[in-house]
């Protein structure tokens, strides 16, 4: 189902915004790890709001609770749950939103799949409040990843198209009621060489299913990407060369993935994050009880930009995927 | 395992550049569908070699011979097995590559991975002769899908940068003995609202791990894609309105899919193509016997640009994963 | 993983029997289905410790909360959660185990697995308790599948080798310190004729699939089951015959089920449940730490046989399975 | 679907008792496995017909041609698929069950579930011949397990109900033109302690979901089984003891398995048989076409007794589910 991933470590996501609580089972995490909390509550903060003045200003502490899975802070084989209670939830200001969907938003796609049943509440179980437990789930594998030798790290490439003022331009948006998007760029060093595989199963697909959980993405390269397409074999293909033992490239377009399979060299791929949909700034939609169109001015608490929040979790989708193959190895 | 794709219908290739044979099982589709072979085999035509100045000069019909599933043209219920014989290899050509890796193909990554055993000739498993299984897959359920009211339809959008002159660049490209990638567009029209999903196994999911089982694969985007990234929120939003009965966007920046679930509006997404990466200018490599690094140059018969080959690809790995999604609902 | 179960319908059980919490996640329930919550309490009870003399006095309401999936009862189409607490537990009871393994329970089998890290109080993940959300998880799907015209009920058929005083068996054996098992017999009808499939996602492949997830079952049969090993074919074959328009057999000895796909007669199977491995009589086993031969008596709270709490929990693994066949179609 | 198993290596089967081919795709064989084709050829010549006077004298020896996955006999990493051509068929033996089902078969469920497109001939996908790729899968699993010290050894139990003289049961009952069934017992030794897991995908779900998709095969039981529900605990439970520093148990009611993990005693379960449905005794049936109950006598060669060829068969199955368990690990 749609809310499960992974073949070798499981992860299934639950929770809507304004439900009891929002949580993750993980299944598959080998005995004996011990999860470092304070690292994992750090990772965690990355992502809540609240926590800068271009983010939305509901402050809720994502501190998880685990249920399971866990004897004191060690890993004891079996899945481990962890969940995170919704405190701070505000309804009424969706209220205007069961019958005008949101433009940019899930609002329309959901109440045609779920037939008028979905929680409308806070976007329900598409709020961008669900990248929570996906956090939880990526930080212990990242803390297991790293012991490994392996180190997953993002960070912003560019926002609102500039490379070089992204906070400029989030100032910018939030005054007037609008937002921008931007783009996050992936980096995973020290996986070894030989992971992964052809076809189905590789790290691309695998870390592109993953990355597209979170909402807003809608675009993932790897290596050089889309630029690939614009220059030569010569220039593209990445000469290998002796470096003391260990085989390495001179450059590195493949971005570390040859048929699906790990080169040795660091993985890299960036990620298109689209503009947040919720802007005070009115637009046109529907009304489905009145059949006909209507206008929106989206209240409630709102990021003008949400690329920095995004970043832990690319690492932590990344980290998800990267550890399921490599446990499957 | 990696050359298994889907859930509800579950599609295996296997086969080697120069194995006896290369081939698909495809467990799902429905009883009581005819497959029309000559539709099958135009499709398939559109990916086969030899069918330009432009593609390699390997010149074989890849005719399928089906081993099951179907009592004629009919599918039965039981699993579809084709495949295609492989009579045109020379596996001589790739002798020199058992100890020189090509840049910018899977052989380093495959030695690694393999232990040496992988199957060298041809590029074994990892050849794009085994996206012709992929098709067949592909242009059975894209017939399937035609009958529910569902296209899919690809076509190069640029090659070597150039929209204007796309065949230009491939004969350049060819003249240096280089080569050249380039992007495909697909879209997805009939596709209902409310397929799909949220999280991991919505559209983009989906088609996104589907597509890059194409070799040369680097980079996909679904709507505006990584351009998204540089608008604003008031940009990007596609506004509802009612067009009679029908609830449509007056743009379609989110490329027919929101929180992982089809809108109604057509499917889009953009592909990143890279070069071929055999070439018959001289790189450098690594010699494995020697230990040292090495030169080499590709001999053998390879495209210039694979692009108008991987266009029927790209549709017939959307065509299996809008199926499987379907086929959940 | 070992703790997610289907495809169409995914199960995810965590929690150990002395974790702060035990809980299901189950994704893919359509959304719009009310839930019959005082139902499904009933059906809880009736796997519920202390209900009856025969059973362990650990007495805990199995109140489940729900902490997503639902809007008020009406599932919403997002994953739904339930935790159940764990409060009533007495951890000392189990500290020797630590050191020597209970005959016939899973301690030692999780020690070798997870290498001493295993959460020993109360079996842990292990523990029969775990049936619990089994049952929050199989509950939901009886309801739904209730709706749809298809039961699963089962019943004791033998206890302690006695088909005509299994009670009386359980009184003498609980006397003694010792324990009983026994056989279950579940019945599915309503199943319309062409669910399942041949091979290996079949009805028996799935409902043994699921059964076995009920520690302390060790057998299973279908139909006539292991008496149609020693019949004739003449025997053994159930004739058709038209019941008004309706195909029926003449016999069942098929139980309900040809090629792994049903034909529309009830569905019948049988269950074997060991006795419980818990028994204060004094039993041979080892230490760990000493590396030697031990002596064990199993304290603490224990059914004498856990065939009566284990019939709800044979419909629940039953309505997993068929629930997951039939949205598979 | 319903013809694919597995998950850490993939098999999916794939064929019609009268179509081109059947066969079977393996994804997930490590590579440089060198496969012992003599040994691979015996194995399937266990499971032929026309070997001895009790079986079917349709000859044909079950060779199977490898399409992929090998470079010599070394398996190379990519799938392996091998296919048997199917030549010796006699589809008119047939015609008459297309309008009437044979009784104990899958004809009349099949008809139902593929709305007559079914392939009837020969029993189409649900043939025993089906069992033929099963082997070579098993076969290569059983070579690759003998590697790593483990064995799996399956043998008849009892035949028609006896233990003394089966053979007689069979020729008794081929005389009469009716069938028996059977009892195949199957030992897994070597298997080390430790392997496989709580809940859904332990030791008897693997093995039980793989053995049910052998046609016929109605029951499985583990250790004591079903006899194990009529004793005490303190008979069942096994003793464990120190045989120098091997943990061993005394008895092994248990089958080698506690918790769904094994113990490292070895791991025993029976399997039911029921006697060949195509007997050539006149039984009822029904006529699709006319609407009305009609009689039939299944023509055409068939075994009176299918279980000395089955025995191979459930090697395979359980050395599916075994290897699947091991290397996920």
């Amino acid at each position: 189902m749609s809310s499960t991933y992974g073949k070798n470590v499981k992860i299934s996501i639950f929770g809507q915004s304004h439900s009891a609580a929002i949580g993750v089972v993980i299944d598959g995490v080998p005995a004996g790890f011990s999860v470092d909390m304070e690292k994992l509550q750090s990772f965690l903060d990355r992502r809540a709001p609240g926590r800068s003045p271009y983010s939305t200003p509901r402050k809720e502490a994502d501190r998880p609770e685990f249920l399971s899975g866990l004897v004191g802070n060690v890993t004891c084989g079996a899945p481990i749950c962890a969940v995170i209670r919704n405190t701070n939830t505000r309804s009424q200001d969706y209220d205007n939103l069961r019958d005008v969907p949101r433009p940019g938003h899930a609002d329309y796609t959901a109440h045609i799949k779920y037939g008028g049943h979905e929680d409308v509440s806070g976007g329900g179980h598409f709020s961008g409040r669900l990248t929570a437990p996906l956090c939880i789930a990526g930080g212990i594998l990242l803390q297991i990843l790293q012991e490994q030798g392996i180190s997953v790290k993002a960070g912003i490439k560019e926002i609102g198209g500039s490379t070089e003022d992204p906070f400029g331009r989030i100032e910018e948006a939030a005054r007037r009621g609008d937002s921008v998007g931007g783009i996050i760029e992936c980096t995973v060093e020290g996986l070894p060489a030989g992971i992964g595989g052809p076809m189905f199963d590789g790290i691309e697909n695998k870390v592109a299913q993953a990355v597209f959980s979170i909402p807003a993405v809608k675009g993932i390269e790897f290596g050089r990407g889309f630029d690939a397409a614009r220059i030569t074999g010569s220039e593209n293909n990445d000469e290998y060369y002796y470096d003391g033992e260990q085989v390495r490239t001179r450059t590195n377009n493949h971005g570390g993935i040859l048929g699906g399979i790990s080169s040795g060299m660091p993985v890299v791929f960036r990620v298109a994050v689209k503009p947040t949909p919720s802007i005070s700034i009115e637009q046109s939609s529907i009304s489905y009880s009145r059949g006909e169109n209507a206008r929106l001015a989206v209240r409630g608490r709102h990021d003008p930009c949400i690329v920095p929040r995004a970043v832990p979790c690319v690492e932590a989708a990344a980290a998800i995927a990267i550890y399921d193959l490599i446990k499957g190895e």
